[in-house]
C-alpha cells in the first residue's frame, strides 16, 4: 500500500484543491477504505465557498464508495478486497444521542453525548472521502458491505442523497393513499419524490423551475410535476387537492420561499418534512400555520447513516425498487476534481450528480 | 322547561353582555345542557377585544360543565337529569378529518371535511356555553357523564384547560426519564406541567414570571421552577442541563418570546410541543434550529374533544392523579359574568380561572 | 322506487336463498344504496356453512359498490344518484372505541362502547349487501362516493379485501428495505402482498400452494414466491435471509400452520401481523418466541372501514398504485348468487372473487 | 489491584459455587468495574436449577454495581475511582439489530446481526457480575456514572428488574386514562406497576396470591389489588371495568396462565405487553382473541440496556419518581451468596431481591 495519496484539500474560502496527504493510520477501531467512487455535494460547494467553516487543510467529501484496504484490529466480520460504503453520517453509536435513538446528533464526550449534526464527521470535523483514501472511525458500525453485482454507481447515492431523500418521506408521515408535494427537485429533493412514491403516496407532487429535473421526477415517480415559472404552485396544489392542501410536504431546497410553499399548501393536521439546510432565520407565516392551532408537525432530518441504514437503501436498490442512475450526469477522475467543482457548483450543463474516480 | 334564558353574548369588539335569547331547539343528533358551571378561556378574552372575530348577537364560552335537560331523538345512551360535560371541541366525527385521526380540524362539508380548528363550534361558530342552557350538536359523540362523586369544580377544566396542556405534554414525545421545560405557566402551562410529570419526566421545569403560578406549578409537578425576571431562563436551563439542553419543551403562552426560548433549550433531536394562540409570524432562529440539520420537531395542538377524551380525563381526576383545584381562584354567578370578564382579561388578584355559575 | 326487492338472506345451516324483501325504510342518518355490483367473501361461506351464526332471515355480505337512491334527512354533502362505497366495517364513529382509535371494535351502548369487532354489521348484525338495496347506517361517516373514471369492478374490493389485506402491510411497522413475507395468497393474502410492496418492503414473499395464486402476487409485487407444497417454507425462507429471517410476516389465512410458519422465520424484534379468522386456539411454539425474550409483536387487524379509508385506497386504485382487476375472476347476476356461492364455497375453476350485479 | 478474585461460579446444575478466579485483562473497548453491589435474579435461579443452560465455570449474575477499576484504551470520558453501572444487557450497539432499534437482540457476527436476547452477555456467555471484578465490554456504550447522593441500593434494579418492568408499561402503548392491569407482583411486576403508573394510566390494577407483595404494589402505584386466590381475577376485573375490559395488560410471570388471564380482561384494541420467560409453548384463547379481529396486540419485551438507558432509569430515581428500596429484602456479602440463592431459590421469608456486597 502507498503511503501518501492524492486528497482534495479546503485550502481557503474560494479554494479546493488536490494536494498530496500521508495515508492515515488504522486504529483498532477504524478501516481504511481505498475509494473507487465518490461526488460532490452541496455541501462542498458550501465549503469551498467559505459559506460553512471547516479547518484549512481538511480533506472533504463525505460519499465513499470503496474497497476495504486495512482492518483496525477490533473490527471483525469484514475481509481486508471486501467492497464497501459507508453513511456520510458516521457517528461511533455510542452515546446517549445514538442509544436514544438520534445517531446523526450524536456529540461523544459532548453534553451528555448530544451535539447538533455531531454523526457528520467525514470532511467536516476529519478528513473526507475525495482521496485515494478514507479513515473510517467506528467502522464495525458504519463499514456496509456492497452487494454483488451492483455497480458503484448505482450505490454512490446511499451515503447522502438518498438516505436524507428517503429520510424525508419516512418522517413525513406518508398513509396508503396521501397526497405529497416535494418542493424542489435537486438531488436530495429527487430522492424525496422516489421515497414518497415509495412509502405509498397516492399522488406525489414534484416543484422545481428546471425542466430536466422534473423530468427526472417523472422517472423517480412523480404523477404531477409542477414549474414554478409557470404556475402559482400554491394555487395549483391547493385547487389540485379540492382545497384540502396535501397530507404531507417535503422540503427540499433550505430556503424562506420553499419552506412557506410547504407550509400553505399542508392541510390541518398534515406533516412539513424540512431537509434543507437554511442559511438564515426562518418564518412561519401566522395565517399558515393557522395560529399555532392547525395539529401541524414541522419535522427536520440529518442524513441517517450507520451500516444498518447503508444496507437497508442498497436492498432497494438491488431489488430494483429504485434507480437514481439518472442521477450521475458527469464523471471525473480524482485528478480532474477542481474542475468536477467548477462544472457542480455552477450547476453547469444539466449537472446532477458527478461521479469521481481516484 | 324555559324558553328563554340568560347568555352572555359578544356585541362588538370591547363588549360581551348578558342577553335574554331563546332556548335553543334540539335536533335529532342535538341534546340540550343546562349549563351548572363554565368558565372563561382567555380565547374568550380575545373575542372581547376583537382580537378573534366572532359573529355579533353569538354566544361565548366552551367550557360547559351541566346538566342534560333534553335528548336529540337519535341519541341513545344518555338519559336526561344526567350531569355531563362536553369538550370545548366537540366535532362530528363524520368527517375525513376525524376518521383521519384529527378531529379538532374536522371540516364536514369543506375541503374534504378538513378546517383548521374547524372542530371548535362552541362560542366560535355556534352558541356557546356561558348560559343557561347549551346546545350540544353530534351529541352521541360529544356528551360525557361526570363520575359520581365528582364535583362541577373538578371536572371544569376538562372540556379546554386540562385536554389542551396535557396534550401539549403528550404530543412532546416524553420518554421516562426525560427533562422537560413548560414556557408559561397559565392555566394551559400549569395543566402543561402536570401532563408533563404524568407521563413520565424525570425533571419538570417550570418558567414564568408569576410567583404565584410558579408556586402552584410546583404543587402540579414542577421540580424547579424558573422566574424569567430572575434569572437568564434559556442559559440557566442549559446550565441545569450540563449543556445538553431539555428532551422536550412546551410552549403554552403564544409569543415569539416563549417560542424561540423553548427552542434555544431544545436538544438536537428533541420536541418542541407548541401549545399557544399566536398573534403574528413566528420567527424560527437559523443557530437554535441547526440550520435545519438538528432532527428537531414542532408540534402544534389545538384542544382534543369528544366524549372519549373527556372521559380520560375526569378518570385521571377521579382517581387522583392530578387535582386542579387550584387553578380556580375566583366564582361568579352568571348574572355577574361582565365583571368575571374585568377581572379575568386584566388578570387581576391573582386569577388563574373563575367558575360561573347560572 | 320500488317497495320491494330480492335479496339473498340465510336461511339456515347449508342455506343461502334469494328472496323477496321490503325495501326499508330510511332513518335521519341513513342512506340507500342501490346495489350495482357485490361480492362475496370468505366469511359469507362460514355463515353459508352455519360455522359463523347470524339469525336466520339476515340478508347477507357486507361489500357493497352502488348508487345512493335516497338519504336521511341529517345527511349532508351527497346527492342521490351519486356513485358510492361503504365499508365493510361501518361503525357510527361515535363510541368511545371509535374515538380511541378502533372503529372497528365500535360497541355504542355496549360495555363503554368496545365491541369485539362491533363495526362490522352489514350481512352480520343488520342486513347486508347480496341485495337490490343496502340501507347504510350513519352515512354522513360510511359513504364514500366513487371517483368518475373507475369501474364498478375497479372499486369493488376496497369495502373488505383491499382495506384488510392493506391494513396486514400497515400494521407490520413495514420500514423501507425490509424484507417481508406473506403467508397464504388468497383475496386477502395477495392484497397484503400488494400493500407490502406499496410501503417500502425492498423484498416480498409471498407464499401458497396453488400456482394460478403465486403467479397473481408476483403480478401485485412479490419478488419470490414459495409453493409449500414443493419447499420447505422455513427452511427456504431462512436461507433466503441468510439466517437472520424476515423483518414481517403477514399470515393471511387463519389456521396453526400459517401462524406458526410465520412465527418461525421472523426475525427477533420483527412483527407477526395476524390477518386471519381463526378457528381453534392458537399454539405459540416456544422456541420460535424465544421464550418470550424475542421483542417480537404479533398484531391483529380488522377491516378498516369509514369514509376516508375507502377514499384512500379508491386514490390508490386511481393512480395506478395498484390494479386488483385480476382477482375478479367470475361474474354473476344477482339471480344466479345461489350459483355464485356454489362456486366460490368449493373454491371451483381458479376462483378469487366473484362480481354479482343485481 | 489484585490478581485474583472470589466469583460465583456455575458448577453444574443445582451447584453455583464461590470459585477462585483471575481478574480479567481489560482490552482496548472493555472496563473492568469492582463490583460493590450485585443482586440475584430469577434468571440466575433457572441457571441454577440447570434449566437454562450456560457452560460450567461461567460466573453468573447480570446486575452490576460498582466503580470503575481499569479503563480500555480506547474508552473515554470516564475515571477510574469513578461508580458506574452497567445493563444486564450490554449489547455492542455495532450490530444492524441495534441500528435497527432491537439493540437486546443484538448479534454482532451472526445471522446479518440478529440473535434473540443476543444483547444478554453477563452470567450468559461471558463472565457474570457476581464477583468482586466484572469485565465490561463496550463498556462506551454501557457503563453508565451513578449520580452523587445515589446509593448502591438505590440503583441495584436499573441494571434488569427496573429496565424490564417499566419496558413492560411503556410497550404497552399507555395513554393517560388507561386502565392496566399487571399479572403478578414479583420484582418485575412491581416494576411494571411502578411504570404503568409512571405512564400515565388512570387506574393501575395489581394481582398476585402473596399478601406482601400486593401491599408493596400498592406502595409503588397500584389503585387496586386482587389476590387470585380470593377472587376469580378476571371476572372482577371486567366487572370493575363494567365490562369493557382494561386498555392494556401486563404479564409478568411467565406462565399460561398469567398470559391467558391478560388476554381475557383486555379490550378489543388493546395491547398484551408480556414480560415473562416461557418454559412451554403459550396457547392463545380462540374466544379472548376474538377469533384474530379483535385488533389486540401482544407484545415481548427483554430488559433493555446501554448507558442511555441506565442514565434515564437511575435520573427517575433521582428525582424521587420512583422509590425501589422497598425492593430489597435481604443483604448477604459475597462470601455468603450460596446462603442467598437458598434463600432466594425458594422465596422464603418474603424475599423480593437481595444485595450481594463483595
Amino acid at each position: 500500500m502507498m503511503t501518501s495519496m492524492a486528497a482534495a484539500v479546503f485550502v481557503g474560502p474560494g479554494k479546493i484543491e488536490l494536494r498530496e496527504k500521508t495515508v492515515p493510520e488504522v486504529g483498532p477501531n477504524d478501516a481504511l477504505l481505498r475509494i473507487t467512487t465518490t461526488t460532490i455535494c452541496g455541501t462542498d460547494v458550501h465549503i469551498l465557498k467559505g459559506e460553512y467553516p471547516v479547518p484549512p487543510g481538511l480533506t472533504v467529501g463525505h460519499e465513499p464508495v470503496g474497497v476495504i484496504a486495512q482492518l483496525g484490529s477490533s473490527v471483525t466480520g469484514y475481509e481486508e478486497g471486501q467492497r464497501a460504503i459507508a453513511g456520510a453520517i458516521c457517528p461511533g453509536f455510542h452515546s446517549y444521542a445514538c442509544q436514544d435513538g438520534w445517531p446523526a446528533q450524536d456529540g461523544e464526550g459532548v453534553a451528555h453525548g448530544y451535539k447538533a449534526a455531531g454523526g457528520w464527521r467525514f470532511g467536516n470535523t476529519i478528513d473526507g472521502a475525495q482521496a485515494e483514501y478514507l479513515l473510517v472511525p467506528d467502522a464495525q458500525a458504519n463499514l456496509s458491505p456492497v452487494p454483488d453485482g451492483l455497480t458503484d454507481e448505482q450505490v454512490l447515492m446511499c451515503p447522502d442523497i438518498m438516505s436524507t431523500g428517503f429520510a424525508g418521506a419516512e418522517h413525513a408521515d406518508i398513509r396508503l393513499g396521501d397526497v405529497v408535494a416535494v418542493f424542489a427537485q435537486g438531488p436530495i429533493g429527487l430522492c424525496a419524490t422516489a421515497g414518497a412514491r415509495l412509502r405509498g403516496a397516492a399522488v406525489v407532487i414534484a416543484v422545481d423551475g428546471i425542466e430536466g429535473r422534473l423530468a427526472v421526477a417523472r422517472q423517480l415517480g412523480a404523477d404531477i410535476t409542477l414549474d414554478y415559472r409557470q404556475v402559482d404552485v400554491v394555487s395549483e396544489i391547493m385547487r389540485l387537492t379540492g382545497g384540502r392542501g396535501v397530507d404531507a410536504a417535503i422540503e427540499a431546497l433550505g430556503t424562506q420561499g420553499t419552506f412557506e410553499a410547504a407550509l400553505r399548501v399542508l392541510r390541518p393536521g398534515g406533516t412539513l418534512s424540512s431537509l434543507g439546510v437554511y442559511a438564515e432565520d426562518l418564518r412561519i407565516p401566522l395565517g399558515a400555520f393557522a395560529a399555532g392551532l392547525g395539529d401541524h408537525r414541522i419535522v427536520t432530518s440529518l442524513c441517517p447513516g450507520g451500516k444498518a441504514r447503508m444496507r437497508r437503501l442498497m436492498a432497494m436498490i438491488e431489488s430494483g425498487r429504485v434507480d437514481l442512475g439518472a442521477l450521475v450526469t458527469h464523471r471525473f477522475p480524482l485528478a480532474r476534481i477542481e474542475d468536477a467543482y467548477e462544472l457542480f457548483s455552477h450547476q453547469r450543463d444539466g449537472v446532477l450528480k458527478v461521479a469521481i474516480s481516484p
